[in-house]
């Protein structure tokens, strides 16, 4: 272990962080709105602190330490816990969020591109507070795709092994100088489809603050929005067009978007974990639209933007709402309840178990008949015509245990902290799944106030479950893991 | 394929099943409840089937064929069919259920032992068909531990592989006489453990009729009583104390009973699984017991008694009801929920998921945590100090993944038909793993009838294939299996 290297990293990420916070900061100097004085302080203490770290942990003239697995799993560990503390000041500082509990839950649900909110009314903040919330989804988003890009694949986290390929030339136990360049490759990708998503928004006229707040919460999938009643607010069908497309880019693998701006754009239509994406997203949207047309809605083209915009914002786990799907047919919430534990694929901004893995689940689980009818052959799961080797089925095996392990244990302990049947498998589904709204009282039209305190702080240990992949976080927990 | 072995061995099993009617119908006879008619009609109908397709089927002089994995898959999945068809006919001949999905429903949950019922007035039934109901379970009990212990090792289904050590000499392709032997020697162990908890049940002044429903349901974790209210009409902490002891003892492994009766009554404790299992229903009964005590009893002692019986009844699957569990708080109703997941040990009657699997899989994610620490080694999965071949976890996988990819459908299903959220899960979580009661609108105290007729059709679906291990009747339905 080299906590002074890890110091370093997280004293870089943390001044970054108070950097950033000179955005809303502008914002709130612009449009007056009375946070600049708490901002100005969050910016300060955070920037601050990230200066202080740093230089504390400066390694004078001696070189570089080979970075170990180990190294990386404690800095994107710490990295994100750091971030989600950090990031709670400007809601404490400007009383947007007086409670240390809640403040926490917002910025860790924005960090983690969960999307779950405290808030009830959230119009009655100030403008640049709401601005630092979608921009810690964002900031968080621009996380992940490095993480499950250029870190994971190396850590052999969860099937994520298999996505080396992805990354030229790979070299293990030197994660720094590949991860700088996929970092600043992917970056552009994912600043250009930003970009993107404003202009076109601001095209239906809708305000350039709110394009903004909405593209930063749309592109990591996170589902913050600066109005009280989400995306329903505009009852626009240009909007729900636009965003439920955008929302189901940020779902698929960035790099794939990657070589499609360098000038291949039919890869969407090669890689089989996006067609299954695909097929999987078209399917429940059509079963979900026929399921609602006539029960609630009259017209199959209003049926079919509800669904579509539901289906890709649940499956995709950014949480958006244009309905209140709790009110919808019993079959619709179930395929909602699937969308929230099958997520997007690997390597977009989506959380859940991720496509991929589910893909190759249920291969591998035919395999197993066939297995059964002859015996004595060896067969073996492929992916897009490629064997896929059985270490990378293993680490998903165990990925998936784990997952649903922890979620039966985190909802029994909801359940004896008071919540319902519902609401307790509700709420965990939702933050470890990094979806956001849940069923029950944690449903699209109400949100995590009424949670206990100890209740938030599970949650929140969910949300950095399902973002870090559960293991880049339990494995921490493993004694073994700290010796030498 | 071996069309004509298939054949007569499902007429000596239906020849046999006729048979068996016969004691009902003593009883019958013995107490003059006007159904001696019926049961005889269903004695002559059900063996004069079994001997025209014996006969018809027969070899002549020509020798056995050697019987293959596929033989053997086609065997067992028409048999429990054969059974759960033929095992209707009492109900309808006797007017006791005139509904022939009705009557095939309580069949098929007798054959598979999951006990679910169609019937609100129990005890408005003719004796002879209530014993035929849990005689029905009785016999699907027998079924069930030689499937488990003698045929499934070697089909090679969900890893039991494991289990093949558990008969002597393997004799791959050849199960006929190894299978006969074994039938036997656990059907003494069966017999014998019934025996004694009839005996048991008739000291405590039980009568001898209702000490025999109750021991046939019992043994083969099944749950059906001639009691409208279950165990719960007695209000004995006798029986209630004896019934617990034998559900937990028909959730352990049959073969560890054989051993036991043999002289080595220690094997228990030295069984990894069998010291799961039973760690595992300690832990959650205390939690349970912890739970309604003071929110729902007032004594520690009540709370521990009902919390006992009914985590055994759910997680050995049998499903018998001394208490309401609906009415429990959330926590005790999750751990129910679990329970009904987990299930008993492979090669018991139990059904759910089985404990050996669980061990297996948790120990498999744990192994890929340390696999991240220190990617360079090796790690094996060891069960009881032995290592567990690969093929055997990759197995266990395939079978989890189909399990919880057939509940989700047969739940998104039950949904579309009707029923609510908690139901539509409850209802098949219950069947899928044969325990019976559910959860909603096919809770402890309610029933099935309410259930539409497709419904019904999709559950005793369910029932078949958690009984049989979901690939036993799924792999015929792949093409692939009927190809020479």
């Amino acid at each position: 272990m080299h906590a002074r290297v890890i110091a370093r990293f997280n004293g870089l990420l943390i001044l970054f962080l108070g950097l950033s916070m000179g955005v809303p900061l502008a914002v709130s100097v612009a449009f007056d709105d009375g946070s600049a004085l708490a901002l100005s302080a969050s910016l300060l203490v955070t920037s601050g602190s990230g200066l202080l770290v740093f230089l504390a942990a400066r390694n004078g003239k001696e070189p570089d330490p080979v970075l170990s697995h180990r190294d990386g799993v404690v800095i994107v560990a710490t990295g994100w816990l750091m971030a989600g503390l950090f990031g709670a000041l400007p809601y404490v500082f400007s009383g947007a969020i007086p409670s240390l509990t809640d403040a926490c839950f917002e910025s860790v649900s924005g960090f983690t591109t969960t999307g779950a909110t405290i808030l009830g009314d959230i119009e009655a903040l100030p403008r640049a507070i709401l601005l630092w919330r979608s921009q810690t989804q964002w900031l968080g988003g621009m996380g992940i795709i490095v993480l499950s890009i250029a870190i994971l694949p190396y850590l052999g986290v969860g099937g994520m092994q298999l996505y080396k390929a992805e990354v030229p030339s790979p070299v293990v136990d030197r994660l720094k100088p590949r991860i700088s360049d996929t970092a600043k490759a992917l970056w552009k990708v994912y600043l250009t489809i930003s970009c993107v998503e404003v202009l076109l928004l601001a095209a239906g006229k809708m305000s350039l603050f709110e394009a903004v707040c909405h593209t930063f919460s749309t592109m990591p999938t996170g589902g913050f929005s600066p109005k009280n009643a989400s995306i329903a607010h505009y009852g626009s069908a240009y909007f729900d067009l636009v965003i439920t497309s955008f929302m189901l880019i940020a779902g698929i693998n960035f790099s794939l978007h990657y070589k499609a701006l360098s000038g291949a754009p039919l890869v969407f239509l090669r890689d089989p974990e996006c067609r299954a994406f695909l097929w999987i997203a078209g399917a429940f949207i059509t079963l979900v639209a026929l399921d609602i047309y006539g029960s609630v809605y009259g017209s199959l083209a209003a049926a079919f933007r509800h669904a579509a915009f539901q289906v890709v914002s649940i499956l995709t786990t950014t949480g958006f709402i244009t309905r209140d799907y709790e009110t919808w047919p019993v079959f619709s919430r179930h395929i909602l309840l699937v969308c929230m534990f099958l997520g997007g694929m690997a390597g977009s901004t989506g959380g859940g178990l991720k496509i991929m893995r589910v893909i190759l689940m249920a291969k591998h689980s035919y395999r197993q008949m066939l297995g059964i009818i002859h015996p004595h052959a060896v067969f073996t799961v492929k992916l897009g015509g490629k064997p896929v080797p059985q270490e990378v089925i293993g680490s998903i095996w165990g990925f998936f245990t784990l997952y649903l392990g922890l979620f039966l244990s985190a909802t029994l302990v909801m359940a004896l902290l008071g919540l319902d049947f519902v609401s307790a498998f509700g709420s965990v589904a939702a933050c470890i799944g990094n979806v956001g709204p849940g069923f029950g009282i944690v449903g699209p039209v109400e949100n995590y106030l009424e949670v206990p305190a100890a209740g938030k702080w599970v949650l929140m240990f969910c949300m950095l479950l399902g973002r870090l992949e559960i293991y880049t976080l339990l494995v921490l927990m493993v004694p073994e893991f700290w010796r030498k």
